[in-house]
């Protein structure tokens, strides 16, 4: 049996990007701006408690919140009589299309699998928080779960049964913006058709190809040319207050491309450097600005680590600070 | 200018295997077994002339031969007062499903090229083969076209504009089986469906990144996984007798997958070494020969180089013993 730790930890647990584009539904990212701060420890007896340390009222009962469902669903593959104490400061809105309740489960997930001495797999890790995701949109859909838990990209070449495929991928920084509008997920779920033309899915698999292949020989101009998706883009971007404009100024800006980030509203582009990257921000500000749209942006590199345990020196300072 | 050759040389043109499961339009690679030999030299006056040893009954007349049509095509690039003679000896049955139509016209520029000082790209050659292919089909699709030119496993990203890319593999070894039956092109286009299940396309877009991911780190197991189409095999497989069983069969054999070569009615399987992909042949000959179904085999490793230009001492050889 591994040894249990008696310690209360610190993690940070980043938002992702999912549907990269022409990989809807396979393909997402971890970002390493913004992130959600999570202490945890473990009890006796069995259990989750959370605590909230946010103005979004996302509710504390342990089947209803996500990380609360992720660690009920890690317990029942646990034997000790153990459970565990939770807080949660959100760093990633709800509702913003940057993983907010994947951040939240799968780092819980992670730090309750650090307590326990590390006994899962990261696959195993993913299937847990999925549990999560069905709390906050009635899909166990892993597509953020998955660059959360192993950072960099990951492909979910299959949901059933579940195999995650990390992608290596040369330097890339993300612009996101996120406009601060409400879409809802079931407007944005409703507008999709259910049937696509052969030829549009078969200018989709090409372009993921060529994704994957431009992603692992570290060809940027491969990368850009493949940030291509004819099929959910041309449907969802009508939700996205300036989409067409976001996209042309930010690869104007010398962005390799980008798209709808999750279901939106968030919009994301990725470059070669951070140069660029904040070159393409300073357009989308000026987009929104125009527009008198509020918004936030983050740039930051893809985290290649996903959901990171502090050390403790650093984590008491944080928890000395709040 | 470049230098212009007075040689008659003499070409392996590789057979091709297309549509490679879930990369239905844009992944193919090459064979080494079988292929169309073809002599070739430069003319003058302007324009082609080819003749056939075979029993197909193939068009001589330029442009309705495939030969002659991509060379045409190539002509229109070419200032100078020359023309080509070609004399093909088919070793790639057409109507097999193994790129036979492709191999000529791949054949046909390599070997301009090679006669006019090399002067175009790879790219440039797939251009003017199409034209080839859309006298044998009516479609200028580049499937085959392009591995027989690029050699190994490559994939189209994108028709319009062409753009090729050649993925890295491990070794491969190809077991194709050609029952002797015939599938009308027509008929196997009218049996597609025009639109698919959205659900469908992204299993198969996962597949195609599972697979493009899997050749890259050279992970058979991976490879293995992802060589499943959940779009095109289910329809098109009734034509092909045996299908199911073939499949079944060579894969207890141990292959990695497979599944149409082509629009059929060839099947091809991967394996990792040449002693599985013998097997997986000896499974498939049990099968036709209890079936009572006329077949040809090959096996050979995926041909890294396309089409080849033999030494001339080679060559002088092949030619006198015909």
């Amino acid at each position: 049996m591994n040894s249990l730790s008696p310690e209360t930890i610190t993690l940070h647990a980043p938002g992702t990007v999912a549907n990269v584009v022409c990989g809807f539904d396979v393909l997402g990212f971890a970002l390493s701006q913004p992130y959600d701060t999570m202490t945890m420890r473990l009890t006796t007896p069995r259990g989750v408690t959370i605590r909230n340390h946010d103005d979004y009222n996302l509710p504390t009962e342990p089947t209803r919140n996500v990380a609360g469902a992720a660690l009920l669903a890690l317990l029942k593959a646990v034997p000790e009589q153990v459970g565990f104490a939770v807080e949660i400061t959100k760093g990633i809105k709800p509702g913003s299309g940057i993983g907010s309740s994947a951040a939240s489960a799968a780092g819980a997930v992670v730090g309750a699998n650090y307590l326990l001495g590390n006994r899962f797999t990261a696959a195993e890790l993913v299937e847990f928080a999925t549990y999560g995701e069905e709390v906050a949109s009635g899909v166990r859909h892993a597509d953020n779960i998955a660059p959360a838990i192993y950072g960099g990209i990951t492909l979910i070449r299959s949901t059933t049964p579940l195999d995650i495929i990390p992608v290596p991928a040369p330097p890339l920084f993300v612009t996101v913006v996120h406009p601060q509008i409400e879409i809802r997920t079931a407007d944005a779920r409703a507008i999709l058709k259910k049937q696509v033309p052969l030829q549009d899915a078969i200018r989709q698999w090409g372009n993921v190809g060529g994704l994957i292949a431009g992603l692992m020989k570290g060809d940027y101009d491969l990368i850009g040319r493949s940030l291509e998706d004819v099929i959910i883009e041309p449907v969802r971007s009508i939700l996205i207050p300036c989409f067409a404009a976001v996209k042309a100024q930010s690869t104007a800006a010398g962005a390799l491309g980008g798209g709808i980030s999750g279901s939106g509203p968030s919009i994301f582009m990725l470059s070669k450097d951070e140069k660029t990257a904040r070159r393409v921000e300073a357009a989308m500000r000026e987009i929104y600005i125009a527009a008198g749209i509020d918004f936030h942006t983050y740039v930051s590199p893809i985290n290649p680590t996903g959901v990171r345990i502090l050390p403790a020196e650093a984590a008491a300072t944080i928890r000395t600070s709040c």
